[in-house]
């Protein structure tokens, strides 16, 4: 009998083991994964604004006329450097890792590994990783750090990563939303889906009561996570009137949720679920 | 007159700005960062318990014949890629930043940056990357990973080599924690390093209070950081006594610093007492 395979993990109930992939997606566990990355951004977010804007590592003329770099800036030049060789190491099997730069990436030297597969192949392959790239660099990086130069480029495109790597977790989860929303329900879905109406589409993965609350606790992440920590509770890192300063303005860590994350998401329910039917 | 010279950030008085290197260390800034790292650190550690431990990560027949990674394992692969193309970029142009593995670098196709240059020059290269190292994958990762695998392994090796790399700005900060107080008081430490008296310069620096004190706040910031965050305040993140868990077990942090992290920082200041006066 199934229920007599042993478990692993005992406290979880045997439909949600990984014995069959189809199996492992519960709305549940989505939206724990979806919390859990917010810690993950709101700490990369603090990491990064250890440093100033440093600008010089955005400019695409700073490494000169130098072989290997193509004419690209210092944090290009990062990304697309580690995503090469995290290809060749085989992060991009895991279907849940989307890199930036897809075009360049070597066959992965390593064993094969089983993940779970549990997106549908026609649709896995949604990416907005361009409109990430331009939304971070163009709108977010300027919001939460302080406009000059203390020479720490390499750091701070090491720091530019980590951000970008969690944001795009994050939205490109959103294929994972889709899925398990389609499966709970595919009569909701498929006229739309078979009309391509775009914007249906958009009404039925809204819920504006919830993604207020979700804006709510990211900015209460920014708190607790960029407060300064004092054994004695006393915080004597505040502004001329005695406000509470934090590392990251918890109102940008609000706004990048609602206005880029959640939208971006959404996106890529959408785009995911008009490909679920092909 | 030098008090007239426009100062970028009024509110620092003017004997801290970059325009002599000399007066940029303090003992009071030197405290302010090595604080901040404590969150960096907590940071990095609750990151890589996103993921089990993944020993195939560190097993250096995973990547088997395949050429170019000269029978490494996969995290040790990672970091050297990582160093060799962050030094082409000029990550260690900056003294406060040490690498793991020197031998391999590139010589840097940056302009140069006008570093604060501090550290006295006969001392500056001390270095524990390797203890740094081996304590890092041989005692600590097993204490805060569990013992299984997801296939995450270039995620986990990712997040191994923050945690490093901020483990190792600490440690390595202590050439400036030494530098300062040797100037803050050079009769102090100067008999004992012409006798080379490691024992006495060891008891110099050590002060039991303040050790325990970062002890408690670091553990403290484990708890800070690694709680669930929920707008109800209502943890329900809590083992079967209905007590809370945490990401990472405060008591593992605490243990990091007392049996590690401010040891290692100790033999960083002696060793580099030691070439003090070379």
């Amino acid at each position: 009998m199934a229920s007599q395979i042993p478990n692993k993990n005992s406290s979880r109930p045997l439909s949600e083991t990984f014995d069959d992939p189809l199996k492992t997606l519960s709305l549940e566990s989505v939206r724990d994964n979806l919390v859990r990355i917010e810690d993950s951004i709101v700490f990369a977010l603090i990491e990064r604004s250890r440093f100033p804007l440093n600008s010089q590592a955005y400019d695409t003329s700073y490494l000169g006329n130098h072989k290997g770099h193509g004419g690209r800036s210092i944090a290009e030049f990062f990304v697309r450097e580690t995503e090469v060789f995290e290809a060749k190491l085989g992060r991009y099997q895991n279907p849940e890792e989307v890199p930036f730069f897809a075009d360049d990436l070597a066959f992965p030297i390593v064993p094969p590994y089983n993940y779970p597969q549990v997106l549908y192949p026609a649709a896995a392959s949604v990416n907005v990783s361009k409109d990430i790239w331009d939304m971070y660099f163009k709108d977010l990086l300027p919001l939460f750090t302080s406009e000059s130069d203390d020479g720490n480029y390499v750091s701070a495109a090491a720091a530019d990563l980590v951000c970008l790597q969690a944001l795009s977790r994050r939205i490109h989860y959103g294929r994972y939303v889709a899925e398990v929303k389609f499966r709970d329900a595919p009569q909701d879905y498929t006229p739309a889906i078979r009309a391509k109406d775009r914007d249906t589409l958009m009404k039925l993965l809204t819920f504006e009561t919830v993604e207020e609350m979700v804006k709510r606790r990211v900015e209460k992440k920014a708190k607790v996570f960029g407060q300064d920590v004092t054994l004695d509770d006393k915080n004597n890192n505040t502004d001329p009137e005695g406000e509470p300063k934090y590392k990251v303005n918890p109102s940008v860590v609000a706004h990048l949720y609602s206005k880029w994350v959640m939208p971006l998401t959404k996106v890529v329910e959408v785009e995911y679920l008009l490909r679920r039917l092909d």
